[in-house]
């Protein structure tokens, strides 16, 4: 579907602007805001290319991602006061990227051939690891392993892709119903403050 | 020799355990500590495969892994309250997959045409990573950077390795007396609450 | 030239001791100060090996790398105390490494076919990421993402090796005023005490 080709360029936007905000709130400067928002876009994606041995890695070589993401570093340091406030904008986006980055991952994964589990997992690094190195190089203890819903969405999008995919439906209405469930969960889980338990020790 | 397999089995099960018990020391919730548990078990073997060019990762390709390790994660947090009793049974699994994995690192090095001092640390990280990246991911400096003697036994070991490999003994032999001295360096290091001496500035 | 395979030892030499240094300004153990060393020296070109698919990476085939390595990390231990005044010469050699490996990095990007941008990106990968895991590793927010002029000389030297590609100058002198630009960015932010601006919240 030609839509998702802008669901990613948005999702990508929303990753960029969620990493250089977090560079911002660490007192960064410049170019520490633009490895920070770089790694927090691309970061998922390398790491699945290097566990394939997709190389070299796909970002490398379009140049017009990297462009993006550079312009959309400045653009978010530049209008830093108003996107803080545009917090529903980016929670949507960067929603609409972790869904896109999840079935691309499950995607990718059925292309080399690897095994459900193996894709449920790839998909899920895919949406979720640029945040986990984001969160590592500003030296904090990964958001998503205890606070929020989030990678769960993913890995839930991606049982269900495979459950979807043993009956007969196009390839179109699969990726839609995916992303469909993805989404839900996490706005499902945002609306509620819904949150996995925490083990009691 | 078959039982190795057995060993790899109970080392991937004690890797996996220690980093579930991790996970909830930090309070994290269950996608958390499934995700610790999982990176200190392969993590070790991830970078080595990245490092010789090994494409896909081997866990990704091995479905019996994944299932394996979500299954003793899942256990792991069910019976939590018992296995922190159960310390001394992990630390013996521990230190057999310890050995198990650094000789096996040293194997793909040698399949791989690597020099000597290459092999013994292509060994020494498959052994000993997995644990670096659980303490970087849970915001910690690396435990076995001033702590124990871990690598070290992996290091000592390696080089056994290679001074027995000049003497005319078996493959099985040589497996043998490697796995015992990397054992033996482990277990009289914990017993006699032996370190590497700190660098005075 | 042949001068830059000197340049290339004398900066690694440079990467091992600063890792060494801060090694044990942690108090770690001997080991620890190896790895330290280790990655601070090797962890850029490693990356940047991953990235591109360049198997195995390439200080895995060199012993020679692995032995200077390891003879600087000790002699940086024992000599320890003196190399604290060196601090100067340390400063100096680190420099060249910096301005070496960048044009190291966008080279082996040249020889890869990829674009202009992504060949910065990989110079600058080279020559600054080894310092990057270093500060992952002690548990510290990586110095070159708020403090100093670091990063950003590379990415201005390779900026200015594509404008000067452009004129019809020979490999020999684009290599020298390349590696000039740098090491003179780098020794004024030095000299004027100059950051990049933070950014105000």
């Amino acid at each position: 579907m030609e839509i998702f080709s802008y669901i990613n360029i948005g999702g990508t936007i929303a990753f960029v602007a969620s990493g250089a905000l977090a560079g911002i709130r660490q007192k960064l400067d410049i170019f520490g805001i633009l490895v920070i928002a770089f790694v927090t876009a691309i970061g998922g994606g390398t790491l699945r290319d290097l566990l394939i041995g997709q190389s070299p890695v796909k970002w490398l070589m379009d140049v017009n991602i990297i462009y993006l993401i550079v312009g959309i570093s400045l653009a978010t340091i530049l209008f830093r006061k108003y996107i803080d406030k545009l917090d529903k904008t980016l929670l949507f986006f960067d929603t609409l990227g972790l869904a896109f980055f999840t079935i691309r991952g499950i995607e990718v994964g059925l292309e080399t051939q690897l095994s459900t589990p193996s894709c449920i997992i790839l998909g899920t690094i895919t949406a979720c690891f640029g945040g986990v190195i984001r969160d590592i190089l500003l030296n904090e203890v990964p958001t998503i392993f205890s606070k929020e819903i989030y990678a769960t969405a993913c890995i839930v999008g991606g049982i269900s892709f495979f459950v979807f995919k043993n009956f007969d439906i196009s390839q179109t209405l699969l990726e839609l119903l995916t992303f469909i469930i993805i989404i839900g969960i996490r706005f499902f889980a945002i609306k509620t403050n819904f949150t996995l338990p925490k083990i009691e020790k």
